[in-house]
């Protein structure tokens, strides 16, 4: 693909361009066609990028932004003041078609909020809905969505959020007729809130989605759906408890001590190798590797990134903008919203 | 204790009297001053009982119901219906005061329901909350409630649970001056729902309640708080997308294949001790030993099983129930909020 560019948000998140400036010259390494804008301080960035090989320096450009949105800032405040932000500069970007897409790292609700006036959503979606894909039990992948952009959904908005979720998982895990569940708390068809009731019964309706039923949330990484579609604060609570129980087997494993000698020699002999094992079985579902959420909806290109991602996890969602960008993921979403949509003559 | 009895509801649960009985009589063979109240179908319960040692037998009655409530009953018809049920007559067993607590394994929608009509609330409390107690990293324990009676919780009752969360936890876990979270999807004060919001500034004015702000998912099993506050819906997710993700990890690990003859060989030889490890480690979280939420904020004790409980699990909730009649948590419960309440003369 020639001329890839994207727009990269660099003074968001909690270690900003200290991390996102050598994620960058990393992801440029690995896509030769790959060309970012910086968007940030420019006084900043420079000596970050002093010394670096001329071929990754020449595909790499800087766009000054006057200051970075603090991620503590009231969202509403943050929108009305953002004119000459780094966020706002990056999504100016893809408005203006110089960026295919931006990544940000920066607070959910002010880049919801700012993408949503900025690039405007696609004709039939009333809120974007973050997204990701994580991988499942069964070798396979699960599309995940909302993941905190809408904490108050209404029916409609499910229903959006499954045909979203089923053009992904089509697109980006290569699965034909994806299955679509929503989150519940019980598989009943009595179970639940209002909202969750009366999307079941639209998409029941609707033949192009291939709605399985409620699913609960320890079905999260079993692969018993492909979309797995819920309000965003139930999939916040859900991803994140996920990724702390992770967390902590892991930790568990790791800090394992042991109660005899015997079993501390054999402990010491094997615990390299067993580290490795788990980190080869579990580290998929390691939020580094899976970083990089989709702000699926809108009319481009908008990832968002973990605050407090590594440099490993900021270049997992450039590679996720890339691959957006390579499928066209809004113009597809646009395509299928068509067949669903009643049409207006 | 002397005389401590309890009613079973003997019919609940996905295998019904088959677990439920064996589990009675372990419990009995486990607590000498302990008398059961079987409220099932004789004709049923009697077989399950034959060749029962006398010792145990003598300590166990048979309550004749005339059916059990089915699981996908819609729970207003099943309560509307529900005399002569095992469930209705395990909850009138307390109300009369014949038990001191009853344990069932049915709908928890329609023993909530039953429950609150049969038993009353808690002068101060709304609406009960499921409630249960997780270990945590820190080898401590963590309250958490609601886990799924209230879909639906105006601030009101997320303030009532931190009351009851923290009893809780200073009667069972023995923690003094719990700390009480709110779980929402960040940390910041502007985040989440609008009634999460208004709990949180109640619970900062209440300084009987040790508020420390809000929790993510993801602080579930770490300890930073004692008492995790939720309303039904995020607490049933969040429980179980736990559930389900450490039920996914210790399934990889025991289905592990090896790439090679020397690992092979290496993995056949510790594999039965790598086992052990791992369920000494996180055999803690395993669903089947913290069996058993109660039913708190009602004017007597209950304990939901899981539906899907084994022989092992139900004896936990058994457990459960032994230790709320010991420590008298609704009395507590009523002396706390007394103190909080405003007095009328």
């Amino acid at each position: 693909m020639a001329n890839l560019i994207l727009a990269l948000d660099a003074m968001s998140g909690d270690k900003g361009p200290h991390i996102i400036v050598p994620a960058a010259l990393q992801a440029l390494a690995s896509n030769p066609q790959l060309r970012l804008l910086l968007v940030g301080i420019p006084e900043i960035l420079n000596p970050l990028l002093a010394d670096q090989r001329a071929e990754l320096r020449d595909r790499l450009q800087i766009i000054p932004a006057e200051y970075a949105i603090a991620n503590d800032m009231k969202p509403l405040q943050a929108i009305r003041q953002s004119k000459g932000s780094s966020m706002r500069i990056a999504l100016e970007l893809v408005k203006s078609g110089q960026a295919q897409a931006c990544i940000s790292a920066g607070n959910t609700a002010v880049l919801m909020g700012l993408a949503k006036l900025l690039l405007k959503t696609i004709h039939g979606i009333e809120r974007p809905a973050l997204t990701t894909i994580l991988p499942n039990q069964k070798q396979g992948k699960t599309v995940v969505l909302d993941l905190g952009a809408n904490v108050n959904c209404n029916s409609q908005m499910l229903v959006q959020f499954a045909v979203m979720g089923s053009v992904m998982a089509e697109e980006i895990a290569h699965i034909s007729n994806p299955r679509v569940a929503l989150l519940n708390i019980g598989e009943e068809e009595s179970k639940g809130l209002d909202n969750i009731r009366e999307a079941a019964s639209i998409l029941k309706a609707t033949p192009s989605i291939n709605y399985i039923g409620y699913v609960e949330g320890n079905e999260l990484l079993t692969g018993k759906t492909d979309v797995f579609v819920c309000d965003g604060f139930a999939g916040n609570v859900t991803l994140k408890t996920m990724e702390g129980v992770i967390r902590v087997i892991l930790s568990l494993v790791k800090s394992s001590t042991t109660e005899n000698k015997i079993s501390s020699w054999l402990m010491k002999l094997i615990k390299p190798w067993l580290q490795k094992r788990i980190t080869k079985r579990f580290g998929h579902l390691d939020p580094d590797q899976y970083n990089g959420a989709s702000l699926l909806g809108l009319q481009g290109i908008v990832i968002k990134s973990h605050g407090a991602a590594n440099q490993k996890a900021f270049k997992a969602a450039i590679e996720q903008a890339i691959q957006a960008v390579e499928k066209q993921i809004p113009n597809r979403i646009a395509t299928r919203l068509n067949t669903l949509l009643p049409k207006s003559d």
